[in-house]
């Protein structure tokens, strides 16, 4: 095992983590989650593949006498969806816990939810009148996204959340399974908003680093830093970079957040952007962002395997 | 016109009406909704068309700056969105304004949504890889809601909201466009809840007696009371309909809300209840609610039609 190559944690923080997950009751179905967790980083583990932690939907909800923060009504879960896809690509062949606010944007399904038409719109009668069939101008998409469905089969579990308590429970219990398959694990947590905060009567405990220090480490880990003003972002993701130790921020704006983001390393700063045409004929982002974190994922194992040697 | 058959709006009551409308942005597709609502309204009031308001999802969401409540997480829209297709069931032939929580269950896509099944479970790839089907053993019952989805046509506007302002200003501005219906209004407003409350810098006006005063004094006015203690169920449901001057209040218990509901009207108190064929067999309790509602409805009608003959 590699030294951690993180700081040691604080009494005092561990001791507010403590206390948020004593004071606080995990979710009613976090034990038989953390079962099927369980059997699903084992089957993967075994056959040696990579495992990503995707989380997915507003994360920002607010919950009964502990802390009053907001919806992120933003968020529809199309990131997470949409990157839970990318893994589980035959290519990528990642295997997917798809930690996910109940309700939000699904991979796959994606496509024809959370939109202006129904999923109904998309089908007809069939010609015998027996059964529905997907509308001749719609069938290649469908069967297309029905393929892949299918083809990412036993590599996608998903499981949801509502509360941020919820949340915080599922992600520690998961990363702590997910520590057994040393740099093959990859983290993707969000962290809750602090923006829309009005009152605060007893915070979420900075879980994010100890997340790091303690209960995953070898995996790698990334966040996200969605800011609206361009200034600001840089600066901002390398902030979160160095405060929360992790590997990886992947940066947007705003606005421009479905056509460029920025990839901060603790040695480069790159924008991964897409072109005019791909923009034009609704090229995902997505494409290009889970690639390059894929190969930031590989350039980890492979850190990780020749640190092992050295020692 | 009938004479208003409810207590003349106090002042102050009024003004907090006023100030919460005048201090709170409006959400930004008030205006595209109305205009969409209108056009809906106009088209079967001309058809001599009941048309029924059917709000559905949480309402008790979190605003910024203004009310601090919680997200009903119980609520993922099922009454609604059940009951909004058994009014537009042939039989029933309303039209439906589905005013409802952004992302909760829709009418007929809700038998393949937010389960632990993808609708694309239920499909399979067609004959000659092609398109999509549904599979052999779903082939009929997802024939049969196509059907009835297809059939609803432009008997249904479904209109989202996410923040309880949002709700408030939708709300308004739909009860007020219904006026013209006269007495072939129907609503059914949820009441935001305050028992979750924690903080309430703003509170939310008294705005169902105010609906019924004000915006649409013509239509029937239903409300729903949700309770966990069956004792204070009936007394809780004639408090409600005596506060807010609503023609019927459906009161239900949280454990037993699937099987059975008590219509309280200002002369009756009537259980309707499934039988225990009809539960064992999984009969939605909505197939004898929506018909209860709309026989008072009709007796609505008439009676208003009546009083307006004696004038």
């Amino acid at each position: 095992m590699a030294a951690p190559t993180t700081a040691p944690t604080t009494g005092s923080m561990q001791s507010d983590e403590d206390r948020y997950f004593s004071t606080n009751p995990p979710p009613k179905d976090l034990g038989q989650h953390m079962a099927l967790v369980e059997a699903f980083i084992d089957k993967h583990a075994k056959a040696n593949r990579r495992v990503v932690l995707v989380t997915s939907g507003g994360t920002t909800v607010p919950l009964e006498k502990q802390t009053v923060r907001f919806i992120d009504n933003f968020s529809a879960g199309t990131r997470g969806a949409t990157s839970a896809e990318y893994f589980l690509d035959d290519k990528a062949d990642y295997a997917v816990i798809f930690l996910h606010r109940q309700f939000s944007l699904q991979p796959y399904s994606r496509h024809y939810s959370h939109a202006t038409h129904s999923f109904l719109d998309f089908l007809t009668e069939d010609d015998n009148g027996h059964g529905v069939r997907s509308r001749d101008e719609d069938a290649a998409s469908m069967l297309s996204v029905w393929r892949r469905y299918r083809a990412a089969g036993d590599r996608l579990l998903a499981l949801p959340f509502v509360t941020i308590t919820d949340y915080l429970f599922e992600l520690r219990a998961i990363s702590r399974l997910m520590h057994r398959l040393g740099p093959n694990g990859l983290l993707s947590p969000k962290a809750p908003r602090s923006k829309s905060l009005v009152i605060d009567l007893d915070p979420v405990p900075k879980f994010l680093k100890s997340l790091v220090d303690n209960w995953s480490p070898e995996s790698m880990m990334i966040s996200f830093k969605l800011e609206t003003d361009p200034d600001l972002l840089i600066g901002k993701a390398k902030g979160a970079l160095e405060r929360y130790q992790h590997h990886l921020v992947i940066g947007n704006i705003l606005a421009t957040r479905k056509q460029e983001v920025v990839f901060v390393t603790p040695r480069d700063v790159n924008w991964v952007r897409l072109s005019e045409a791909d923009v034009a004929s609704n090229v995902e982002i997505e494409t290009l962002i889970v690639p390059q974190v894929i190969s930031l994922h590989e350039e980890h194992i492979r850190t990780h395997k020749a640190r092992e040697k050295t020692q």
